[in-house]
């Protein structure tokens, strides 16, 4: 049983905890909570578990029904507190492989409905909007480099699983994805407060792009240029915008509304 | 200038930061930053400003503007930090009047718009729900007296404004005013993964009540018992639900999208 902080696993598990770069260079992100923690290893992402001495007492045969499989660790309850993220922390975290997705392979999907963000930075958005795509059955999504980190652990949580599931992809440059796929005919709209089309207008059904900007900026004048149209969410009152999450939740479900096979 | 913590303002102040019992005593709240103050003063609820010395420097003109009609007590920098709420605050604080709204004028609005909020909980998807429904021309938010407190702090923040805009009500019971909407023929819907109809099915065009229930439990039991239909947004994958903030968005922009005033 882990009983210091000052385990070398735990300064590494810790690493990986705060540090983007850390994650990147690991390819490696913590899972926490049961549930996570059992999803990622049903995909076979998981990696090492760790749990906490009371929650294997408690937990016992979800926790053998892995640890027959992969290395797990007891930690001690005093420690378990200080690895992981959250306030009140489930006992249970794991280290897991990030999962990979080629660019190629992401526009090859069928149904061709992409969500992209162009330096979206607010952790919670992301996930929000990682699990309402997920729902929206988006084809993935795809995020400029500048954006938040997918595998920062408030994300993940606000994923609910869905980091685990929808296909992503980070980019050097979304005005050239926004090209590629004008160039094999699927449109990509920005979601803009001064759109001229209203976001129910477009004809979805072949397949779209569809853009979200910046918490503070909105859409970036690069990206802008190569916009096949600027599509607007009317807004009654005096407000300014719409949350990010929100927005991006009513265009991907305008996106399948629609959609014959939606039921 | 205010220059120590100890200050008797400041001490009241921090109590109305922390306690809903304390801001529902005094009808009072706490709104942070610029934008926020301003909007108070606007519609006439600021009742008091409190400013840093170093804002007060950069932001004299929009400062006096208020401080003219209104008690604006300058505090040291530091103070400031310990007034605030925010890990970054934005140097401008005031306390303002609670709106209120009786349960009979917001039952009397025109469109008959109406979303209910069954134990919600969490501050962040509150206050994203009150913007959604500004944008979304709702006519009012109701709420069930164990929803989390729209005045906390947290909330008022993420309602960008909302807070003051948004007619809204905390009810003793819910089902009473599902069956009073019911008398009135305005259906009640709740939203619900296991609901009978797809969200995009009734005719909302005369009105109609949509509640969302609380972030773990869904909706409760007796609040079921009232609904006029179960209605759920289909979700692909592997989702056990979507965020409360975007499925009440999803639901608030469908009463929308067919208003044939809507633009």
């Amino acid at each position: 049983m882990i009983t210091s902080e000052g385990n070398a696993q735990i300064k590494e598990l810790l690493k990986l905890q705060k540090s983007a770069r850390e994650r990147r260079k690991e390819k490696t992100f913590v899972v926490e909570g049961m549930k996570l923690v059992e999803e990622a290893y049903s995909v076979g992402k998981l990696k090492k578990g760790y749990v906490s001495e009371s929650v294997l007492r408690n937990e016992e045969k979800r926790v053998k029904q892995m640890s027959g499989r992969l290395p797990f660790e007891v930690v001690s309850d005093s420690v378990f507190q200080a690895m992981a993220e959250t306030v009140t922390p489930q006992g249970i975290l794991g280290l897991a492989e990030m999962p990979e997705y080629s660019l190629s392979e992401i526009l090859q999907e069928e149904k061709k409905r992409f969500l992209l963000l162009d330096d979206l930075r607010d952790p919670g958005n992301l996930g929000t909007i990682m699990r309402t795509a997920e729902g929206a059955g988006m084809s993935a999504v795809i995020l400029s480099k500048e954006s938040v980190d997918l595998f920062n652990p408030k994300v993940v949580r606000a994923t609910m699983g869905s980091v685990l599931r929808v296909p992503f992809c980070y980019v050097e440059s979304l005005p050239d994805v926004i090209n590629r796929l004008k160039n094999e005919n699927i449109k990509v709209y920005g979601c803009m407060m001064e759109g001229s089309v209203r976001y129910d207008e477009p004809d979805y059904s072949n397949g779209a792009g569809i853009v979200i900007g910046n918490e503070a900026n909105g859409i970036s004048k690069e990206v802008r240029k190569h916009l096949s149209a600027a599509v607007r969410i009317p807004m009654a009152g005096k407000l300014e915008s719409l949350n990010d999450a929100v927005a991006a939740a009513i265009l991907m479900y305008e996106f399948t509304r629609r959609d014959i096979f939606y039921r």
